[in-house]
């Protein structure tokens, strides 16, 4: 079942509804009254592309915000823009290939503004400006022209060109200097250059695609009722043992600055302050005297006065007395209570946790945020800093959760093909041949579901058959990254939901079963990344997921808050976290996780 | 002008689409042919509520993840649920309010599920249940019933309620432990319990609201084809000075694993290590005599292997030997190569800096993420975490800035008049009179604009009228807080954008005017909360922007990368950034932001 969405928002154009059949019948109808821009045809088309290539005068409209058409909105139209010739206009953008030609006498070049992953030819003569500085790759263009079909034999793939007759605004490039070449460039080298990596047309498509899947996410949980929360990045809730999280402080840096500060005014001496306070004592006597002597108001003013300063500058210098270099400490552990949240505090692992609170007041919440893991793993799946999307939904079983989580997943494929249909198709062409086959499949087919029993009836079936594997199987294993990939590419060809994984594999809040062997967890397995989706009912039962926090050695304390959710009006609900980078993994083929996010964070790296 | 938006999605209730016309007169049509369930209206209605009150026999969507109907597709329909009279269906929730009538033999409930404000009233009969455990408030219940309509003299404000003919869970709540008292809940008092704070009318409409104004974000930079990116939450480039920022850091950790190894399992003493290379050595002579002596090759061998196992343990020793408790220092600094990043990191302030590598390769981006700021303020207006909205566009001037930012804003506004309005009316009811009259004026008023010099001109011919304020007036000032709201709250009762601040008071990266005095920055400020947005045209000449780092007594070698945008390729781009919760507050008329974000982090605090 494909999930239909009401709201089919085109990324791909949405200021002209292209895509939607309604208007490409609005051209067919507006191609009887041409406007004086109007150019005919300049050949016959075949049938099918009649209504494409008709030169209707339509006109652009400029980007709101910035003074230039979107080249999307010329080349991402039905007609490959082609009915928009004879318009006037500006665009903007990079250029990715230049070349002279005519003995210098024009130059071709193609430019990319990054909102679609077609480049719109440009044409510029000689007479315009200069023909040398535009024809670097890298070089930045704000031009103004007029679109015209290019003259039948120069057509090739070009259905439409701009003829620049104004040159706005140049950003040169050296090309003997910018550190990207022109060719060998690997995803790799790339990483190096986070900063100028965008500029290339893989990560340039892999951002459009990450974008719709970002805007797909939200558009299905809000078709669907769900409420977004924000749950927190910094977190006192140290849910998972603290190995794996970083921590956030300000102790180190008000270490620093004491120091610094000790060292340009150095602190007083322990005779500094005696002698402060004799001084404090001898003009305290002299106040008393003062006094006992009856003398003049002016006089015991002034004295007190001088007190007052003597007594100030030994507080100053006592308080200066006890600053300390280094970080501070209390009964030989560091004083948390001096850290800005006046405790101990983390990057979150994720915001389930916090987001159940909502769930367990709003019934259906998700979050969509960044999530941090402290773990030196050097491999093409673990990033330090991720993004994770977790629905919870109140009134919800494992069967709910796993329909919400198949939707999902079908929605964001669905997207995909409805929106970056051409970014999809770089990707087939440059890295993954499968890539919207993979698409297709997923948002087409059924989930096969199958209990963790099962799935290892079928791994251990496949081993009596002589499958190797390089971890063992049986019942009560976590299954490996090995086991999944078999059974989502080769038994079943298909996404795959494992649920009802044995208790002590799978953390303290996940739902026990009648069974007391199982707990209603349940993982998404798809081709290519494997698990991309973990999910389970939570207990709601307060006695149950008391002893089993006891049970896994953890302290209560820490979560009481969470037990109050069980103890004043508990309510049975399910969730899962789908890691947004795998998705984009599965969806573009591309291998690296450290390519799918912006700028990622792994150890020894956060450039920028 | 109101920003007409084609995506115009009801996130009051989707399923329906209750609010579009269309379907009120396809419920007209529907009355014509009336199912079994049908009961005819009883009591004749006044022309305007016809359409609303007309019984129709409609069928209402359950949620299709969660097994129930969300109380807001009862209650959000024009005719308040009447014309789902008759059918049976599921309904989750707590209750807000129980009580026991007719002698004890039923039980009105209230019922919410944090999809709308409105509650169910549900009728529960002491034959279905005992009714004592489902009148106290917080009580969670998931009930099958029968809707209907209220009879005449009970029918109150409800349109419809729900006869509960089964209850399938009970969440129960003793009223006696809860911490959350019926009366005199303060938004104060509730900070110290944030997990269970949800569960009250207020944060649950600010939760609705702070969703809305998401998605709506979201979906107007989408429309305006905008790609979103995901800049880093972990950031090593300290652009604003490490002061205010917090520190991410595995250091503390890693020495304290140390330190409590180093106390389970001593370190070995200087002699340890001398004893141990004596029996390296040892073991190497009695292989070299060996060897000399020819003796056979099994003694040698083993010999061989002793001498081996001693190398081992010897240099197992010398590494535990180095091993030191507190934080890895270098040269009498802390050594950051060993931090997890392999030096220092942070918590980002902004995600400006890194989103303008993407504006210069994809031309309109923008940013929506969590930032920080580790701040000792305790006013009502600062956090520690909070999230900002940074839009950044390639080709654009401050003039289409500014027009980004209003039309963003008003976009905002009339969002929550479409798809907010009940929370905005409980808002308005309970908080601020004028919340929605405020966003009905930004929605359609057009932004005020003066330059800075102008709004230093109003406020100084104000003064010379006698208004007094408590900083001085004078070009060169950043206008402080009082000034800004005379301006938009006073002066011109509007939003104002002024734009062209002087060059001294502003950031390095913004461009330099022609009057090199000023810069090209603007702040829109509105009634209520003031500054809601700063930007500012970028610098994006490569020799000015380079001056201006110097000039502020910057280190050049971290922007590199920065200005390596501007050596390569360089393009005229502008930007903004808005603070989430400001929007929040202006909309919702809270007073203390630490309300209005579901996870408040300030110093001394971060529950959860």
């Amino acid at each position: 079942m494909v999930i239909k969405h009401a709201l089919q928002v085109s990324t791909k154009c949405p200021k002209l509804d292209i895509n939607d059949t309604l208007r490409i019948r609005v051209y067919k109808q507006a191609s009887l009254s041409f406007s004086s821009a109007f150019k005919p045809p300049t050949m016959a088309e075949d049938g099918a592309l009649q209504v494409d290539k008709l030169s209707i005068s339509d006109t652009v409209e400029e980007a709101e915000f910035s003074q230039r058409v979107l080249i999307r909105s010329i080349l991402g139209r039905p007609d490959g823009g082609a009915g928009l010739a004879g318009q006037t206009l500006k665009v903007g953008g990079w250029v990715k290939k230049g070349r002279e030609q005519g003995k210098g006498s024009f130059a071709f070049l193609e430019l990319n503004d990054g909102s679609c992953p077609a480049n719109l030819q440009l044409i510029i003569h000689s007479d315009v400006a200069p023909l040398g500085q535009f024809t670097p790759t890298g070089t930045c263009l704000h031009v103004e022209g007029v679109l015209q079909i290019p003259p039948e034999d120069k057509q090739g793939k070009q259905s439409i060109e701009l003829k620049v007759s104004k040159v706005l605004d140049v950003g040169a490039v050296d090309p003997a200097k910018y550190p990207l070449p022109k060719t060998r460039l690997t995803l790799e080298f790339l990483r190096d250059y986070v900063h100028l990596r965008p500029r290339t047309n893989t990560i340039a498509a892999i951002a459009r695609i990450r974008n719709a899947l970002a805007y797909a996410t939200h558009t299905f949980f809000q078709k669907h009722g769900f409420l977004y929360v924000h749950t927190p990045i910094v977190t006192t809730s140290d849910c998972e043992g603290a190995g794996e999280m970083f921590q956030v402080t300000t102790l180190i840096n008000d270490a620093e600055k004491i120091e610094k500060e000790l060292i340009k005014n150095p602190p007083p001496s322990q005779t500094d302050v005696d002698l402060a306070r004799g001084v404090v004592k001898e003009k305290g006597e002299i106040v008393a005297k003062l006094k006992s002597d009856k003398a003049g108001k002016p006089e015991i003013t002034a004295a007190v006065a001088e007190l007052s300063k003597a007594k100030e500058n030994l507080s100053r210098l006592e308080e200066r007395f006890k600053l300390k270099p280094g970080i501070p400490k209390k009964d030989g552990k560091i004083d948390y209570g001096q850290d800005f949240f006046a405790r101990q505090a983390f990057l979150t692992v994720s915001g389930q946790l916090q987001v159940e609170t909502f769930a367990c007041a709003l019934s259906s919440v998700y979050t969509f945020g960044p999530t941090f893991r402290a773990e030196h793993s050097h491999t093409s799946r673990h990033l330090a800093e991720f993004w994770m999307v977790e629905p919870e939904i109140a009134f919800a079983d494992i069967e709910d959760d796993m329909k919400c989580a198949e939707a999902y997943v079908r929605f964001l494929c669905q997207w995909l093909l409805d929106n970056c249909l051409d970014d999809m198709e770089f990707m087939v062409e440059k890295f993954d041949k499968n890539a919207i086959k993979r698409l297709h499949m997923v948002a087409k087919s059924n989930f096969v579901r199958l209990s963790y029993t099962e799935a290892i009836a079928v791994l251990e079936e496949t081993v009596s058959k002589g499958h190797k594997f390089e971890n063992k199987v049986e019942w009560g294993i976590d299954l490996a990254s090995e086991h999944e990939k078999y059974l989502t590419e080769v038994k079943f060809e298909s996404p795959v939901i494992v649920y009802n994984y044995p208790k002590g594999i799978k953390a303290f809040y996940m739902k026990v079963n009648p069974d007391k062997k199982t707990v209603a967890a349940m993982d998404v397995l798809v081709p290519k990344v494997g698990e991309l989706i973990g999910g389970s009912q939570r207990e709601e039962n307060y006695e149950v997921i008391k002893e089993r926090i006891l049970e896994m050695g953890l302290p209560l304390e820490p979560y009481e808050w969470y037990l109050d959710l069980r103890r004043y009006g508990t309510v049975k609900h399910s969730g899962f976290g789908l890691g947004f980078e795998r998705m984009i993994l599965f969806a573009t083929g591309i291998d690296n996780i450290r390519d799918v996010i912006p700028f990622p964070r792994y150890p020894g790296r956060a450039d920028l």
